[in-house]
């Protein structure tokens, strides 16, 4: 718990805003600085250092079977502009602490273990979400780095060379046969605070799906259009998003979201023309989530249909619901029963750099609680003694892993 | 029927903007061209011509009894920015057909008959709805004159000494003791098109309440805050302004139209902490329109309550609802019968100078169809035909008031 507590005391100061907020952006000195830390601490636990091509700090333990697919822990180092300390941060130090304990314990596993620290999983500076998790999983769009800038300009491969790395060399990052990767994080949602849990085991990352919808009408004065004369969209927009709760809560575990909303011509004596909003909806099990788009776009065509005009309907990018590894999971509740800590199942409404290793091995998460359920913000808080429940768990499942070898990676 | 299309011809090329739209503000150019044909053909129409300290065009022939409180007829110049060739200025060039008419086939009138072109009816240059109708009736906050500008930074004062007035002799535009103030405009609104009607003989101008409403609950991330955790204000706003067109409805003519909304913090992945939007309503009856208030109110704080935080309740400006007199109504419908025009009683959603005029003396407005009910857009339009029914009776009433003197002007 010790290394826990000095780890985060020395990280906070870096990063820090005036207001108690942080921005740790992707290839700026603060996350030099972090990485710095990190190479000293990840030293001291028994690991060797290196950096990838796309920016992203590695620290490995070899094992007695040197070319078995390696057990990985970690998260990201950078967080959204005015956010909190732990978020992603966590997970890089709460791994290593797991890593630096068994090590301790046990010296050297059978199975390599390798602690990560990514960069630039909230996609606060350049817009690309789980950018260093891409780029070891190689589904990096690569011409983002030339045309993608933050909001100076400066493009990412320009600020890649100016931390000294070649974006051109960002395909040198990309890795396969990951044996397993385990990933912690705080809950950044009320869940286990408020049923009083210590552990979240993630079964699933949710699908998430991001629309923008717009409707119809006809503009017109406020005062000379008489209610029955009217097409008016905001009555439209509002009926439809009015019953958006009901679809979320037929399907358990779904969510819906209407985070911007905005009318035409934005005039207090004006009847709006259009009126646009977005839609952001998610759930754990794939199938569902686009049941759910479907009865979305279903209310919105319908409560839109008086307008007389089509719907207009922008899909963003998707995300497709993630499980996670059943043996992996089954680990994860073992470890919380074996250690008398609390715990539910529970899926991840957030999109985290475990999504990219999927698609390289099998994975697993846990979540730990924060304070009121808060994240993204400065109030985001997780306590030391919360934290280390995480990386008892996490320690008992590396050595399961990598010292009892319990998936069999030496085959 | 000439005259009124000659007229139209040589205005229409005044303010015309690239695209099909007019803007003629204030003090500018184009008031001051328009102002010179009016000049032309009010003088060319018999009568004598002035401008007065605020900037209003004013054409008199005097009575028989000269001292009497005189029949005034007219509308305002100015347009909104992108707006059409007909709010307004039909009023103007409408009344002096009128008064040209009758002067041709009666001559001198016993009550004196004037026509006046008001400024900045509109408010879109300064910002002061009414402006010039408020300098006559003594009711403008005369600070606003140093202090409010256009979008150039142009103070009111300083755009009237550029067209040769004198902000500070603004109160030499106070009149008193009118006789009677009718007023012709376009409908604005799409009933008496609808309904196949000439002329729409308005009983009262609706008053008017805007609002702003903020409802208040709690952010949070779009993934991570299960649907029955959550405190989600953009769920209360659109509950709250679906249930708005019912409250309106049960009221008869009320309307409430909610032209502007936004969220904080306004991103697609975040739980609004807060959702605002304006709400407009309008009533003919006074009494009702603050009945709607209360009912809208209400509703808001009905379906905020989850919230469980106290909406943000902003008011704006209230218009009080106007009767327009009882005599004069009665001639206007008079008018109609005896030139077999068709004809209904119809509240004005919108307001006029007549609200100023009716602080000096007795009033009354009549509409004309305009086509789709459109206005304050490229496409308001409005037939010759339809115009000239409404000078015909407009005719009909001054010569009942001004020759045959039945409002008995002369005690």
């Amino acid at each position: 718990m010790k290394e826990l507590k000095q780890w985060f005391d020395s990280i906070s100061k870096i990063g820090a805003l005036p207001d108690g907020g942080y921005y740790r952006g992707s290839y700026t000195q603060e996350e030099l600085e972090i990485q710095e830390l990190l190479t000293k601490w990840m030293e001291k636990s028994g690991l060797t250092v290196r950096k990838d091509a796309a920016g992203n700090l590695w620290g490995r333990i070899d094992g007695e079977f040197e070319n078995a697919p390696p057990i990985i822990t970690g998260s990201h180092i950078d967080s959204v502009r005015n956010g909190g300390n732990y978020d992603g941060i966590f997970g890089v130090l709460g791994g290593l602490a797991a890593v630096k304990r068994i090590i301790e314990e046990k010296g050297k596993p059978i199975i390599p273990i390798e602690v990560v620290a990514f960069t630039g999983e909230e996609g606060s500076r350049f817009s690309i979400g789980l950018m260093g998790s891409h780029a070891v999983a190689g589904s990096l769009d690569e011409d983002d780095f030339k045309t993608k800038t933050d909001v100076n300009g400066i493009t990412i491969a320009e600020a890649m060379s100016k931390v000294g790395l070649d974006a051109n060399k960002i395909k040198d990052a990309v890795r396969d046969n990951v044996g397993a990767y385990l990933e912690m994080h705080i809950e950044q949602g009320p869940v286990l605070e408020s049923s009083g849990l210590s552990i979240g085991v993630v079964d699933a990352i949710v699908g998430t799906q991001q629309f923008r919808v717009t409707m119809y009408g006809e503009a017109g004065h406020a005062g000379t259009v008489p209610m029955a004369n009217r097409k008016d969209p905001m009555v439209y927009a509002s009926r439809a998003i009015a019953r958006f709760p009901e679809i979320a809560k037929n399907t358990g575990d779904g969510v819906i979201t209407v985070g911007r909303i905005w009318a035409k011509p934005d005039a207090e004596n004006v009847i709006p023309g259009e009126v646009s909003f977005t839609v952001d909806l998610r759930h754990p099990v794939e199938e569902i989530k686009q049941e759910i788009a479907l009865a979305v776009k279903s209310v919105c065509e319908e409560e839109a249909l008086p307008g007389g005009k089509e719907i207009g309907w922008l899909e963003f990018p998707n995300n497709i619901a993630t499980s996670m590894d059943d043996k992996l999971t089954e680990l994860l509740e073992d470890a919380c029963k074996n250690l008398g800590y609390s715990y539910k199942k529970i899926s991840s409404g957030a999109g985290h750099d475990t999504l990219n290793m999927a698609k390289l091995g099998k994975v697993g998460m846990l979540f730990v609680p924060c304070k009121d359920g808060r994240s993204h913000c400065p109030e985001e808080f997780a306590s030391i003694e919360d934290m280390n429940k995480g990386v008892e768990v996490l320690k008992s499942c590396l050595n399961k892993l990598a010292y009892e070898n319990t998936l069999n990676l030496t085959n």
